[in-house]
Parts: structure tokens; C-alpha cells; sequence
């Protein structure tokens, strides 16, 4: 007999920002459905947030309208707090676990390597619990994430920084706001940095639902758009800091809500099979990446 | 001995607005100088405009201080002056023809199909004349040319149509003011709905300069964006207006001003060839296309 717990990986919602929190809440209602309807424990980490209370109180009220029962407030405002026994046993014990917008930076400040964060990646690579995360709490969820960026009007070499992020996602960039606040360009230029990374940008009361090890989908209202720089050829190592980097051949992909794919499975018909140009893209974004 | 003229193809030099008439002038003195420096004979065509005297005076005091003399107004107020002998006439006699920013239809609905209209042809690939337009006369150039276009925030399935351009250059859709507009999203579904076309969009005071046969150079403050949808997987035949269409590989090249791209010669080095990426896309924009 093996001593490997049963190994049973979640979902990620991960929320371009202002997601519908009062009226259909398409998103909020499927984010409580993943992790267990009525059923649901979900806790709701505000770290993100200097107006944390707030937070707090919009999402009781969203959750509470959804008819969740078991809900609450992880008010995290130091380190200690993220190494605190009570909250990683809540964590333990959460089907649900939402993120709330504010500042990535701030958010990981407070619970980037802490037993919080062990205790997330355990609930959704082990337990199959859901992971959801608005704005901040959006970018916070890849490996490499967004840390501080201007918009430009074009893409300019030296005008974003990247930070490490909670890791649920790996080779990838998480961006949001993102045609709302027109930042194709930031992600541009993160790719033409980092061609290692895909640039994911999610727009506003829109998710990315990531099924790992099977699909995703897209909710609500606006698109997800990949930006692939793999096969791009480009002078940015030559140019100066602020100067636009010459892109030939980014590969760009948008996704709009009601858009869905899976994985291919031996059953798969062929006629039904992705596009080659997505497929490994999709299989990057699924991928059951271990608890490190 | 061939009846058949002694073809010369000229230049190009397409303008995304805005293009800089007061200070360094780098895009106009570019313009001048392919039109034949100070002894340069320009013509400036005013009809895209409801306010042609303005437009005028503005270009005569902008040529006049790069030192061309011999600068013209064509005002044209109706498809007789477009066929008028006079007009002809001084249309053969340039060597730089300018179009000025406005409204394309309101150009092609004047000039399209005209006298003038076919004198330019002649100026441009038999003479070897430059032809610049600006704005409004960037967008009239190409066969297909954007008549209205919303610009949402996403691409939307019927927010834009197309109408008869000038025809220089073709299998092209040119859009200008493109990164300040932020117009992606409207040449995106051009070329969604329209994959035949590749989408060129051009900044404000940057211009693309097309030597027919030869190349391209990008001048200005900005970019020259290049979207190819030709392996574009798109559901866009399925979905309803003002949907939005997925996606699924569009090619994007970023191309700065300062960027120059030469049609490879026998002699061109192995190690100088162009990315095959934008090769065929050079080719089309360079294309010698005949007289029709």
C-alpha cells in the first residue's frame, strides 16, 4: 500500500475584476458550484486589500445570496497571520477558496511561502478544491506574476516587472482589466521579455476556468486573449530601456465567454480534436504541475 | 522595339495621422524627398476633407518650408473636377501626390474611378511618382478599404464594413491613429470577418514607405502593427452580429519605426534574409500590381 494520499486536483476561476457580485453573478454562482453548492466552505482571503473589511462584507453578502452557508473572512494582515494554525486549519478545511482583488504585491507579501499558501496548494492538488481569485487576485495566482507595469500606448522594453506569485499555473502571465484597460500592450511587452511565459490577459466580469488536467472554459462577459511568443523573433535584447521592441510572428488568441475546450482523452473523436495551434497552449494552462 | 512605357514603380508613404508638419517634419522631409527634393512638383489632394482650404494652407506652409516650390492644390468639390483635363494634367506633371486626412469615403466618392484617379496609377507605376496620404488618404490606398468601423473594446462580429479603396496596393486593410485609437480589436475583426485581407495599422506620426518591388521602412514616433489571420481558426461564420468571434492563431508583427525590411536579391546574405514569417507578407505589400 502506498502512503501517497489520493491525489484529486481542483479548479481555478480566475477573474479578470469586476465580476458581477449583485445580479446574475454568473461567475461567483459558478466558482460556489465547483466547490460544493450549499455545501460549499468557502474562506475568503482579502490580503490583497487595504480596505479588507469591505471586501469582506461584498462577498459575505455574494456568497450568503448564493446560499452558502459556511463562509468566512480570513483577515490576514501580517506573516504571522499566514502561518497561523487557525487559518491553515480553515484553509484544510475549505471546499472554496476566494481571492479578492487589491494589490498582487501586497497579497503575496503577506502569504507567498506560508504555511497558507502550503495549505492552498494541498486543497486544490490533493483535495480538489476550488480556487478563485478577482484582479489581484487573479495575477496572483501564476508562478511568474505581473508585479508593478505601465500601459503605454506600445509595447517598451523595461516598463514591467515580474515577481514570484502563488504558483497554481505555471509559463504563463496572468493580466486583468485587460481589454477594459487596454493592456495588449503590457502584455507585449512582458512576452517579448519573457517568451518563456504565455501572457493570459482576462477581461473584466470575465473568467478563465481551469479544470486541471482536463480543460478550461470561459465565463461571463467579455474574452480571454493568449498572447504566444515562442516563435516570435525579435531585437528586444538589443534595443534600449523605453524603446519599442520590433515583434514578428506573436501568436494571438481570443477566447470569448461560452468558449470552452478539453484536453483530448483516447476517446476524443478526431473531428472534435483542437486546433494543433491551442492544444499545447491548453495542455500548459491544465497542467497538474506538483506540490513543490 | 515595345510600344509598352518603361515601367517605374515609385513609393508609397502611408500616414497614420497626426504626422508631425511643424517641427523636425522627419515623414513629410522622407515625402519630399522621394517625390524629387526641391525640385520636387506636388500636388496636395484636399477631397477627403469638408474644410480643403484649411488643409491647403496647412501643407503649403509644410512643403513650402521643406523648400518645394513648385506645390499644388487640387481642390476637387466633384467628380467633374476629377475628370477634369486641368486636374490630369497636373496629376502627370507630379512627382509627389499628397492626400490629406478627412474622410476616405468622402475622397473615393469624389476621385474613385476618375481620370485623376487613373492618372495616379500611371504617376505611381509607370512615372514612378510618390503617393502619400495621410489618415484618411492611408486608409484610401489599399483595393479594400475600412469605411466605418465602430471600435469596441472587443472585436464584435458586423461592427465595421469595407468599401472600394484607391487600389495601390491590395489583399490589405489599413487602419490609422491605430495605438492611440486603440483600434486593434476593429482590425481584428476585419480580419476575422475577412481573412483574405492582412490588417495594417499605423500610428500617429509614423508612416510605412512601400518602394513598390524593393521594400519597406517604418518612419515616425510609433509602430506600424501587422495582423495576419491567414492559419486564423475563427468561428466567426457560426456566431450572431455583435458577437464576438473566437480566435485561434492570428499573426501579429509589431514593426517600430526605424525598422526596414528589403526584398531579398541574389545577393542578399544568407544571414540578412528575412524572418520567413514576414517574407510573404513584404511580398504582398510591395507587390508591383499592375494597371487595371
Amino acid at each position: 500500500m502506498s502512503n501517497q494520499p489520493q491525489e484529486k486536483y481542483g479548479h481555478l476561476v480566475i477573474i479578470g475584476g469586476h465580476e458581477d457580485r449583485q445580479h446574475g453573478m454568473e461567475i461567483l454562482t459558478r466558482f460556489v458550484e465547483l466547490a460544493g453548492g450549499a455545501d460549499a466552505n468557502i474562506v475568503v482571503i482579502t490580503a490583497a486589500s487595504q480596505v479588507a473589511d469591505q471586501m469582506w462584507e461584498m462577498y459575505d453578502q455574494a456568497f450568503g445570496n448564493l446560499g452558502v452557508e459556511c463562509r468566512s473572512h480570513l483577515l490576514i494582515t501580517s506573516r504571522q497571520d499566514a502561518n497561523s494554525e487557525e487559518f491553515v486549519r480553515r484553509v484544510d478545511q475549505a471546499t472554496g477558496i476566494f481571492m479578492t482583488g487589491g494589490d498582487q504585491k501586497r497579497l503575496l507579501a503577506l502569504i507567498g511561502g506560508s504555511a497558507l499558501d502550503a495549505a492552498m496548494h494541498v486543497a486544490l492538488k490533493i483535495r480538489g478544491a476550488t480556487i478563485g481569485g478577482t484582479s489581484a487576485g487573479a495575477s496572483a495566482m501564476s508562478g511568474h506574476m505581473l508585479a508593478t507595469g505601465r500601459v503605454e500606448t506600445l509595447p517598451e522594453k523595461g516598463s514591467v516587472s515580474l515577481g514570484a506569485g502563488l504558483g497554481f499555473l505555471h509559463r504563463v502571465v496572468i493580466d486583468q482589466h485587460f481589454s477594459e484597460r487596454q493592456r495588449l500592450s503590457r502584455l507585449l511587452t512582458i512576452v517579448a521579455q519573457n517568451p518563456y511565459l504565455q501572457g493570459i490577459g482576462i477581461d473584466e466580469d470575465t473568467a478563465l476556468v481551469v479544470a486541471l488536467g482536463s480543460g478550461i472554459e470561459v465565463l461571463g462577459q467579455g474574452a480571454v486573449t493568449i498572447v504566444d511568443g515562442r516563435t516570435m523573433i525579435t531585437n528586444v535584447a538589443d534595443i534600449k530601456d523605453r524603446d519599442t521592441p520590433e515583434l514578428i510572428d506573436v501568436r494571438l488568441h481570443l477566447l470569448p465567454a461560452g468558449s470552452s475546450y478539453q484536453l483530448p482523452t483516447a476517446d476524443t473523436e478526431p473531428g472534435k480534436r483542437l486546433p494543433p495551434q491551442l492544444l499545447d497552449i491548453l495542455e500548459n494552462i491544465t497542467k497538474r504541475n506538483p506540490i513543490s
